[in-house]
């Protein structure tokens, strides 16, 4: 179920930090905010006790000096600290979504991107085939279709990235693209490209996977939001979910409902997302909700 | 979450009986079936043991002469039966949305329309207001455009029914349609029209439940979906669902939510109903999921 | 969450069915039912469409003479058929729990138990360990310690089963017995041991899971009820459940979040084992929940 | 569905601050924790927007000396400011359970007060009447008979409050105590008692609220679990779960259902309760999970 909050986060700043865990972060920190006059609207603190590394994210009003901040923080804080400043104005994400042939992810991102409750600007889709044209069309988003049929790998990628370049997303989401990309692909787009892909308790690896989870008789079906890394379907975790089913459902139904789950994991972590909730550490992801 | 059969009925037919219990009902009933050649694919049965009422539902096989066995089943029911055979081609569900200013519901029953998931037609949105008229033509639907300002409901409501008649619609879904109907509209629909609103634990009555549930601090948010009665939102309950809130959402955050769980509901329930698997009993629902 | 019919099962009888599909068996079954002067309370049935099995389960009411009936049954039911009559006052099953160190799906069970609402009787709690003594005999339940310690599986799984014999348990649950039975002691009670074990989204295979699922940062934790065949946990599945985590969860907290959904499926799974309501048909089941 | 992190907060300190919101309140409050050598191990902050009061929960490791620390605080943060330190040592709570006649909660308690996973301490058990003695007195737990037949509230209660007296509670867990408590009882453990009771979508009001809930034909069963006031079941809530039902389920069938998520929900609420990480803020909760 997505738990959502209205807040698409247009008034406020947001400050990111990744940093080494030290004593006194939280104190240094928001002294810096403190004297450049800022007010803390809302604050998590996270310290992974495994790597020692500390997350921290601040929702702040009040007039950005971003620049000056910037070299505040990075003046107290340990080398190496990652540190991002998300200016209200900037705020909103542009994404480019690239679909296959399923339309039920791609359908229900273009209309809540209609309605604006994603914090998000679709400005394009790229499929592979031209199945989903007229649904996007409909919405008066841009399709590229980039066929795949007979290219290598290597051409494919290198005129989507040429349809990109332009477009130059803050994330790339995969909304059932039935593609894998290359390692040099991944490593362009490093924490930014979110999929959704089904999961089952217990996992079944191989093609159709609808069909053993029919064969084994399971009796919930899930689904997996993550990044993408070079390694298939094993990035970071943002969001999971699960659906009941029983005897009554045949591979079809299974595949139905595996659907329904599928796009509402899929809004629900492109929202935590989009509102720079996400923080990918290692193979694992730290979410402020 | 939306428990999903694949399967919308289109290639069974489906006998719904409803009749004062008695011993050997299901042996009559099968045995009219097995008389006729017909194979039954699934069955269930219920007794209300309050009423003493019996209800079962029937998904059946094979070439169907539906006037002589109804006939037969008529001449082995106890009088006063409720019998329908909804023949495997007709089972597609004809609807009308009525919807007014806020788009989630009617969005998503477009983009199911559209997809062909919901097995029914939509054949025209009807709306007091002019706001979601994009929206629907953008899927090709019929948009009627009904104002009631300054129109006494009287002959807004006749000009709603001479639309509705042309139409003739299996049933009509209210999508956040924020008007209520006359006793006498509803009488006309009954059992026909379906209705989706927000409920929480406990109750609020009066304006602004969401304000009202942000000052008591709820936990949880819920949605109904329900067919019109005369009295207001206590018609026969189809499903129900609620979605987590915690204290960091605001009045405007629960809304949110609201509508989230609101759209899932709806859908949830509009897929029972059309796949003749809803029966009303009373101010009660029987359901074969 | 324990979907729960308060209902324990005691004053109907149960007929169960099991066999081929062919035209007219609902028909038939239900007219010896009515010949016999039963009045039928509930009533499901399911095809296997892969199989062609049928399963039905009736509930009945009216005086019953067992032999009788399942000689008129078997007359008219396919070769091959099984057909199991559950008389209203035998419907209470004997059970015998195995569990090894952790109480938290035995106390529930105990619980449970002590108050009545299993449908079961707990005829003894059989341990490899000292462990959960204390804990039991509170119950007034009776503990077998079976030590295995250096023990042949052989030598160890004939004492159970001297220590099963006077027993003569209509089910067995294992409530975390960390000891794998070989493949003889499963055939002797086939379909008649129930299973409680973690499962994760994805699957993690080998040693100390709830460490891998932290490695990985899992959203949710899940659980699967099923019944023990010779493939190690991958036997007939009954109930599954999940649990949301989150990032901050250690791997112990996430073992805790595991023990939490373990007890509320296993305890779903039992009800519903208990009231006659599960069928295994090859390595799924088939539940009239 | 039980949200559990296994830490029972034995090991760290917990500093509880609510105040008046201003600018720099964090920076100040961490400044001290730094000054006085303690290292921040989890944080979380909150500000109600619509009364401007700040909340915040800080759990922090480090020889502590509470009076100075405490001193530094006070000097430091608004007049009026609320500030608690719970030293690692004494923040396992100790607990007076009350209940009448149903053991479904009272049990569960029992069971996690034995296996220490509820980070309480069962003091006693006090109840109106004689029923639930046997179960108590199984887990080696103190039962106070204190009757209340023909007795005036009056007296009722001075009973209570003089066998609570020596006890000296941090809580009070109402695990379905059947009787309501006075105004003046109340405000002696002003946001200290916790309770349990069902809740419906729509409320219902008046005696036998499930066989209400079968007329209706609900198809969820809520509880809630929130802190008593003076107003009989509108005090601040704390959790809220909800179980899903289906017409095939009787007025009793209801109630076996409420039971099952009354005692999920209080021990996810006792959870929270116990680890302090919930503020009472007016008729709200502020819970940091």
């Amino acid at each position: 179920m997505l738990g959502v909050h209205g807040n698409n986060g247009a008034e406020t700043h947001v400050l990111l930090i990744e940093c080494a865990d030290e004593k006194g972060l939280v104190h240094k920190i928001t002294g810096a905010l403190f004297r450049n006059n800022h007010n803390i609207v809302a604050n998590a603190e996270f310290v992974d006790s495994a790597t020692r590394k500390f997350f921290m994210r601040t929702e702040f009003s009040g007039a950005l000096e971003k620049g000056k901040l910037l070299k505040e923080l990075e003046s107290i804080l340990p080398k190496g600290s990652e540190i991002k400043i998300k200016i209200a104005e900037e705020r909103k994400k542009r994404i480019v979504v690239f679909a296959t042939k399923e339309h039920h992810c791609l359908g229900d991102l273009l209309l809540r991107n209609f309605s604006g409750d994603l914090n998000a600007e679709i400005l394009a889709v790229i499929s592979n085939r031209n199945d989903l044209k007229n649904l996007t069309e409909k919405f008066g988003v841009k399709y590229f279709f980039i066929g795949d049929e007979g290219k290598p790998t290597e051409k494919h990628e290198a005129e989507i990235l040429s349809a990109l370049k332009p477009l130059n997303p803050d994330f790339i989401v995969l909304a059932k693209y039935m593609k894998v990309f290359s390692g040099g692909f991944v490593s362009k787009y490093a924490g930014r490209v979110v999929n959704i892909h089904h999961s089952f308790l217990p996992a079944f690896a191989g093609a159709n996977p609808y069909n053993q989870a029919f064969e084994r008789g399971v009796k919930i079906i899930g689904a997996t939001a993550h990044f993408i890394t070079k390694n298939l379907d094993a990035g970071p975790i943002i969001v999971q979910g699960t659906i009941p089913v029983d005897h009554s459902y045949s591979s079809a139904d299974l595949s139905s409902a595996g659907k329904e789950i599928e796009r509402t994991v899929l809004a629900k972590a492109l929202k935590l997302v989009f509102e720079d909730r996400v923080f990918v550490s290692g193979n694992k992801t730290v979410i402020f909700g």
